[in-house]
């Protein structure tokens, strides 16, 4: 482990580089298993050619060909790859299709706990927000608040940010809850902008559903590489338009030097979909596996956390209510010395869950847990 | 030629895959020598490295570092790393500039003709535009119009949006020019936002002056290495802020999740402004020789056309109105097969100029003057 730590810490990078050199990080939603070998051949290849400059169409269509055939492999969702429009990130892609495809000035619903940019998503749109606080079982599970989010549809709200895969809960909305949502979305008149970026992260026995499957009209999809090869700082992601209204005002107004993604994250963005799927596939076997670990050592060594298996991404949601550690993310850094992400900013009162990012080794997972049941009990 | 023109068009990239391949490419501002060394070399390790996750503080301050020694070497002008933010553009760093650094809802001078990307960013902003037409003698020589300035802030604008280097009209702003601008600026407690990406690109007898280091505190400043160093696509910029309340106010709202640069570009703008400055001097040096054929072929192939000669950047702006081509961008690439930049989105009159890119091998320059002059001259 402790060469594992060494090699990981020299490399840089956020999850690594922030914290004091004592502290293991399960922190920010980067993975540890490196780039997929055809992504770092094309990004070398796109070094060597000097292809630094502007985003070039050549390369926009090898993503969307590529991202469409991936999506109907995967989800058996065919679309035409003409509806793929790129963007930097799902989050600037969200703040887009806010401003542009909802309502003029209609508020948005959120449902927390949710991935806390999409509030200054929200906010950078000029919107406001209602938060429609989703509730969980006394295993953990969260669902979905249907009635809070009519109710903020009733009040005026224009569209709904979906975030499925959820981030933070770790749940994969099943096709009857996604179905039951459109429903409520298209009776309001309402849209519904779906952030899937977790989507390929999906676990035995659970399926991604493509919200715009079931309903192209309403539905705005925002998806990237960039969680699944781990490529955020690449600046690419995916706005799918299968609403004809919405693609010709998106391409009225989103001329060549509106867009800003990045070159190299097109070129890294179809490398992932088209070539490194054998890669992600191993990655996903090592990630279950890791969430079946992540599971059974919580129950171990924090018996009185609640938190329910992940179904899809990478991110464990733990409900540490029951320790009365105060501020429970605080408390870990300072004892355990194990960097999480607080719940505080995610809404829904989750001030006392901490976000645990399981994409690393396996003894690391190990190691950090131990620290965290450690700190609990010593208390 | 041809064995040039072969390999860039094989190379891929906007400026050499967007037309046919009879077209030779004189339109947007890309360079076609390359990325420096040291670039390369960073570039290169952080594909080894797997380095595509979040953008980090260590890169980050790296750039502000590095930035700061360049443009105290360079121009003089010495400041202190922690006032350097980054943005993952220009435009995007002027639209936050704007929108968070200016008086509410005010107007922003614009000098046209000028970049124009600008106006998109000021309607991003949610601003208006109130365009000043500045005139040029007869030598083609462009110069800002100052009355019109101060009527623009006369009548509310906020804020005046400088393009110096001046793109599209090679214009460097001297330090008198400069002064009067800041005063103006000054006189009506507005803010002047420098967009001087093309700083390091200057010519003998010519000199760049940081407008900040005329006034830190009303001038916000931005930059990058971009252009210099052809990495546009790599998403990095510098907002300077030299103005604590600037400062303050920044670091308030732009929490990490809302920054969006590329981490690739961190990285390469860090190893442009700390080791690519030899390159880079280099580079001027060829820009040099080719400014002056560009701007002697222009003479001999077009001798109606006026152009002043460029003092700075790798763009001349040539009117065409003399020949009478109706369309003169439309007429070159229909008949001379040169891809220009038209005149138009510039603002201030432009449909009868064309903007030419001489950042490219000498002979691609003086083939696409030949061709240019032999289209006016057999119509």
């Amino acid at each position: 482990m402790i060469e594992e730590v060494k090699s990981l810490r020299a490399n840089g990078g956020l999850k690594w580089g922030y914290y004091d050199e004592d502290v293991l990080p399960a922190w920010v939603a980067e993975m540890d298993f490196g780039l997929a070998p055809a992504i770092s051949d094309a990004l070398h290849d796109a070094v060597t050619r000097g292809l630094t400059g502007y985003p070039y169409p050549a390369a926009e269509e090898k993503v969307a060909v590529a991202a469409t055939r991936f999506w109907a492999d995967r989800f058996g969702w065919s679309i035409d790859p003409a509806w793929v429009f790129p963007a930097p990130d799902v989050i600037e892609g969200g703040v887009r299709a806010i401003r542009h495809l909802t309502r003029p000035g209609s508020p948005v619903v959120l449902h927390s706990p949710v991935y806390f940019p999409f509030y200054g998503m929200v906010e950078r749109a000029g919107r406001d927000v209602i938060e429609v606080r989703c509730p969980a079982d006394d295993s953990g599970r969260f669902s979905l608040d249907l009635p809070g989010i009519e109710a903020g549809l009733a009040a005026g709200a224009g569209s709904v940010v979906l975030c499925n895969p959820w981030n933070p809960t770790g749940r994969v909305l099943d096709e009857t809850e996604l179905g039951d949502l459109v429903e409520v979305v298209r009776r309001h008149d309402a849209r519904l902008i779906t952030d899937e970026i977790h989507s390929p992260i999906v676990y035995s026995g659970n399926a991604h559903t493509p919200a715009a499957r079931l309903d192209s009209e309403l539905v705005v999809t925002v998806a990237s590489a960039s969680k699944a090869w781990n490529l955020p700082g690449l600046k690419c992601a995916q706005v799918v338009l299968t609403n004809e209204e919405d693609r010709s005002r998106w391409s009225a107004y989103f001329t060549p030097e509106k867009v800003g993604v990045g070159t190299f994250g097109l070129i890294a963005n179809a490398a992932a979909y088209a070539s490194s799927v054998d890669w992600f596939d191993e990655t996903l076997a090592r990630l279950e596996s890791n969430r079946d670990l992540f599971v059974d050592l919580v129950a171990e060594h924090l018996p009185e956390a609640v938190c329910h298996p992940p179904q899809g991404t990478y991110l464990g949601w733990i409900d540490l209510t029951r320790y009365e550690l105060g501020n429970p993310t605080a408390y870990m850094l300072d004892t355990a010395r194990v960097a999480l992400t607080s719940g505080t900013p995610f809404g829904g009162e989750a001030g006392q869950f901490a976000r645990f990012n399981f994409g690393t080794d396996p003894s690391l997972i190990a190691e950090m847990l131990e620290r965290m049941g450690k700190a609990v009990r010593e208390r």
